[in-house]
């Protein structure tokens, strides 16, 4: 059996940021945190933590982390007393769900010692950090279960191309083929939906990209006149209806599908979020492309 | 002198992510390109690019990029034909500027050519990024400016803290003293403001922790009553003004300096960019904390 007291202390040094704080969290000392932690390092026979400042969990010492949660949340299944502490549930997630529709989907009344620790990443990085077990559910958009997990459809997030009327006169945007010189915001590197979009409407790529990895910043980039860019619909109705966005290419759609990624055996936690996420998905997000 | 070539070919790679995009870029072959990182390679004597995919610039190759990119800024303001390629500014900035105040202050009408790459970065990595001359300029709280460089104070950022009517009713937060057994949202691990805020207001911290990474999502979350959080004033005024939002403490108000970094040896653009940033800055954020 795994040292669970080293554990909890090497999990309370990742999550609080350093050795101190995991004292102060386990009511305990600096020194006997720093002990359980060597304890359990000899017992692996392998460093968990680069003493780095915050110190970082080393590639064991992340395996350990989340096999730490995953015995927690199930703890938390058992409905017994001994588990007061709260539960961290770590998810990769997508920048335009968290800016838009998930935030709701996170309200759990009934585990009210849940907390949420939400990392935002691209497809690739969140399908990696779900396949290595450091996070216990992937929000993304493929349909690709990863070993051991399952996957649920929750609906597709449409886009627009939308930019300020002023953008569209300045670059002269009624007639299509200028598009692609007109300055196109990207939110990164691993954002492909602009170059989707004007490879179908013109055939073309960008010539000239903003990158802006910021959901609310890109909106107000959009609308201050800086680029034209992909905008989820949920992001700015407002902006439609007052006419300070305007389609660049009325009738054009892009949609994404969204998938929830979530391991087999799931705790009572986690099966309530999932169930939560496709009730709120479903009002949201649209069932067809 | 460099090989501007070799260097050309090198920015292109990263700035577009691999060696195929950037032969489309220089409209060259895949292995031209290839032929010039090389050569380029054995002038300097050791690897400019990792080549994973996408191909990852090595700290010596993040160097030659920088330096490629400032070259390129100077050009500019030659005022000469020869460069009729874009001209990309990187710049770190904080995630709640580029939410709020900085796209405006974005919008160069003089300079059609410049394209932006944002990168949010809390403000250590930001200066560092700065110092090691990986950025033109860095947006952030410190007023020390780097080896070299200059800092221009912008103006303050207020904050506030919310949480929903229900939230507050729910967690019973009239007695301010069940504050630190709320939930609380926090940016990320280096987002001190909530606890400078419970330290300051109950002289607690915080117990239980929600991670949201997103400024748009940070504001959705604290609106659903998934947790109380400090937001810039720039961002929820309407929420405040429709009641979904209220003070957590009313008359409480936290503020953060804003600073300008920037490079003695100053190109046109970067000097029009500062001109506006501080001319935007001036408009949105405060003269006083």
């Amino acid at each position: 059996m795994i040292d669970y007291r080293g554990l909890q202390a090497l999990a309370m040094v990742i999550e609080h940021g350093g050795f101190e704080r995991a004292a102060r969290h386990l009511f305990i000392t600096q020194s006997a945190v720093s002990q359980r932690v060597k304890h359990l390092e000899a017992l692996i026979g392998q460093p968990v933590l680069m003493r780095t400042t915050p110190p970082k969990a080393t590639a064991m010492g992340q395996r350990l982390h989340s096999h730490w949660q995953q015995v927690r949340l199930l703890e938390a299944g058992l409905g017994i007393a001994s588990t007061p502490n709260q539960l961290t549930v770590r998810l990769t997630v997508n920048a335009d769900s968290l800016a838009t529709w998930l935030p709701e989907a996170l309200v759990l009344p009934d585990h009210p010692n849940v907390s949420f620790d939400l990392l935002v990443e691209d497809q690739a990085v969140g399908l990696r950090r779900m396949r290595q077990g450091e996070v216990m559910a992937c929000l993304c958009a493929s349909a690709e279960p990863v070993n051991g997990g399952r996957v649920a459809f929750l609906g597709y997030l449409r886009y627009r191309a939308v930019a300020s009327p002023e953008f569209i006169a300045n670059y002269g945007l009624k007639d299509l083929s200028r598009l692609p010189d007109a300055p196109c915001l990207v939110f990164n590197r691993d954002d492909p939906l602009q170059h989707e979009f004007l490879a179908t409407v013109v055939g073309g790529t960008p010539q000239r990209i903003h990158y802006c990895p910021s959901s609310e910043g890109f909106v107000e980039a959009t609308r201050v006149g800086l680029g034209y860019g992909m905008i989820p619909e949920l992001q700015f109705r407002d902006l439609l209806a007052s006419g300070e966005l305007v389609d660049v290419v009325p009738g054009y759609a892009l949609s994404t599908p969204l998938y929830w990624h979530y391991w087999q055996t799931e705790s009572d936690v986690m099966l309530n979020l999932r169930t939560q996420v496709i009730k709120i998905a479903k009002q949201r997000l649209l069932a067809e492309a």
